[in-house]
């Protein structure tokens, strides 16, 4: 598909500057400048590739101004970035109109339900009495036990596993090979030293406009609900136990573990490979720095930790830019020492 | 399905107090107290929840008297808490025993036999010569490769794949997404600065009663067997390398690591995020706290282990208050330094 | 299959003393001893082992002579553990090549096509417009999207799911479970707490010769490409963000996550439970150490890195060294204080 440059400083509200009539085949990034793409310049310091692009079109700032002579045509908008990711979206949402239909062989149980235009890639599974809304996509080899619910255009890639009972919202994007609705992790210790599995028969509800990465797992509650609600972002690898919350608009990176029954608050920004203990409550708007423990509950709204504890964020700072100089502390204190222990012996006490 | 709240009482060897005759259709936690449900109090600190409760019913121990009028019906038992589980294992049972029969397709090779009572979901995969036991369930998806055993009661749910020649023993339960049997990571570096892989022909064995959570990974062995031994429970995305050894009963929380050829001990208790070397032991009943680093083995039985270096326990909590403490010590450091260099120089030596 | 030790010495190019006629069934450990079996002889702690041996044959350097009388025949060689390698691989080829043919049912979208020797199994997706090359064995389950390549002689494990234009190079390796180019955790926040979806439009690019684990997750780019150069080895559960570039005969260890848009060197080596942050630059040959969290570009080959912060690894292990001695530090600048501060008023300054 290709689309003028005219057209396109159409779809993004933008002014053009150059040759509108140049046709444009896919998108770019600035430093391959590419012939036929289009690409942005937001960061000044990829100006310089902007005067040895092949590239159609580059979405800059109103401001901008080139200082040499250049080849593609300007698209000049508010904010650039933005404008391109508006780009993307439309292009993307192209892309995924083409999948739809039922492949074959697919499975679907006893009194399920799907709503118009689905996909059901090959190989999918739907259990019994379950009820999917308008626009789903399921991708091929995705599992959807018994009894779930999940709303309209809502993603769920290939080889996704939903346990019975969860209930997923709508415009939801669940990478592939996610695991949801997943026993929690509840044995109970016998005198013999073996343990008592304890049942799990709660489920995982995610709320809408939640997006979850790849290979990720959500155990489901023992009892009631482990819950995602509206717009979190969940990336890849990420551990969440048995009841535990996640707040609104909270984003959590790649391979962090959340233990059993924690309540982490709204417009959090949770880092990667961040560790956080069970029972515990943290605050909205709590920031925690990659690979942070995370072991007592966080009361102050805005918040930021970082380090192996829970420090507060200035006092970790400070203490291992000091950790890094214990051997010279070390020296400091062995000299002071030898100093002070020999100091004539009627000056001490 | 309903039960009356003395059905109930007789199921779990309780006496009633309040109306035996109100009737139950699920179970629920304390702190909703909704109407026909039945829950448990066994932490004090959830006491108030019971005068508000519109429960059918409530579990308690036998000494438990309430303080004001309450609505539900009590069960008076020894351990509310084993009660409450007892009666949750109850219910899970008889909803697993829905699922049976063979859902199509499912495939199945050559020479291999299952027992009497099994579920083979849509999409699941049986290699050549597998042995499957009795009640054994196999959830959609699923891939279990040739030669593998399993044995009676087990559960494999959606998507677990099992490598050849692994052997699955009784009353096991794998979560979805879990791969046992990979190829380890053996590759022998070349002069050239390129590896060659080195072929992983061992397997995994699973005891009896093991449990494992969803998207972990259990690496074959390089010759023998990579060994999970009876009744080790382990969590969701956790890594066992090749040739390691799970003692008896020991637990390993989520996103813990233990690298390869390592032999943990019995009735360990892992917990999670915790990374261990290769080629040490661990004795019996070690505890590791999460996010610790083990990096030698460890001798003595009952040993508590925390922090990067495998710290002894009280040494690390130690240290780590200190840690928080570093500017505060800089300081003192720096003050003293000020008053000793400042003494006459007569004075030192 | 069984094999004379004379064969299996004529295939290794060794010289046999003692029996070349007995018949040899299976590869084994020094330690087990088993009748007819062979295993190898390299490190001399294990040479107690092959005088209680039932072994037909072992391996062992041509400089070996037994102390004692022993039972198996020993096939000499220049390197005992290397020629047990080969026959490994020997062993491997000939079970691997058991797998051929297609399946049935296995899915294959429009315009794809795949090269000879094929093996497809059963449930396994392949999209639309794909090029799959010569000997490439696709298992049971996995999932190859959209315009997807695949070179000669890879092989894609059970439940493998490959998103989307995706190229994956010759003899490359996938372990089950993995994900290959999912979405990149990109996210736009709003001006109300919402974060808007960045489109991930970019793929993932693995050259030749690459292995990666199980359940390992690579995002594909936001545009372009996230790239896995040749050679280059990744194990289980390992996170690669979008826009990463992994250079030649990089090794990484397993539950290791590199962030967006980071591009490690060639034959680095990076230890299990690393973490490094987005848009660095990690130099040619840098080793980094087990759960290491590295914040900035190494830019000096041959770097080695371990700690929280990407200390250099001798001033890390003082440093790690008296972080043991904290408490013992602070008692010493206690007791100094005491002395200083009892001086006679005139001494201070």
């Amino acid at each position: 598909m290709e689309f003028s440059v005219n057209q396109i400083a159409g779809m993004i509200g933008g002014t053009v500057e150059g040759d509108g009539e140049r046709l444009v085949d896919n998108l770019g990034k600035i430093e391959e400048g590419k012939a036929k793409t289009i690409s942005f310049l937001s960061n000044e310091k990829y100006e310089s590739y902007i005067y040895k692009s092949d590239a159609a079109a580059i979405i800059v700032k109103k401001s901008f101004t080139p200082k040499n002579p250049i080849k593609p045509a300007l698209i000049k908008v508010e904010d650039p970035y933005s404008a391109f990711t508006q780009l993307l979206e439309e292009y993307n949402k192209i892309m995924s109109y083409a999948k739809s239909g039922i492949e074959s062989p697919a499975f679907i149980g006893e009194g399920s339900s799907v709503g118009e235009n689905i996909y059901r890639g090959a190989f999918s599974y739907i259990g019994n009495n379950v009820k999917i809304g308008r626009n789903v996509k399921i991708y091929p080899q995705a599992h959807i036990g018994d009894n779930v619910e999940i709303g309209d255009n809502t993603i769920i890639f290939q080889g996704v596993k939903i346990y019975s009972d969860c209930k997923i919202g709508i415009n939801c994007n669940i990478q592939a090979g996610t695991v949801i609705g997943s026993d929690g992790f509840g044995f109970a210790p016998q005198a013999d030293g073996t343990y008592k599995t304890i049942p799990q028969l709660g489920n995982v509800i995610l709320e809408d406009n939640v997006s979850i990465g790849a290979n990720t797992t959500i155990d489901c509650a023992t009892l009631g609900s482990t819950i995602i609600r509206k717009g979190a972002k969940i990336d890849n690898l990420v551990q969440i136990a048995h009841n535990v919350e996640i707040g609104e608009n909270t984003v959590i990176a790649s391979q962090t573990g959340i233990s059993g029954s924690t309540k982490v608050g709204k417009n959090c920004v949770i880092a990667g490979q961040v560790g956080i203990v069970g029972h515990i409550e943290i605050a909205d708007k709590t920031t925690v720095s990659a690979k942070s423990g995370v072991s007592k509950s966080v009361k102050q709204t805005g918040t930021i930790l970082s380090g192996m504890v829970g420090f507060d964020h200035k006092q970790y700072l400070k203490a291992s830019t000091l950790f890094k100089r214990l051997p010279e502390l070390h020296q400091q204190v062995q000299q002071l020492e030898k100093i002070v222990l020999n100091l004539p012996s009627e000056k001490k006490n």
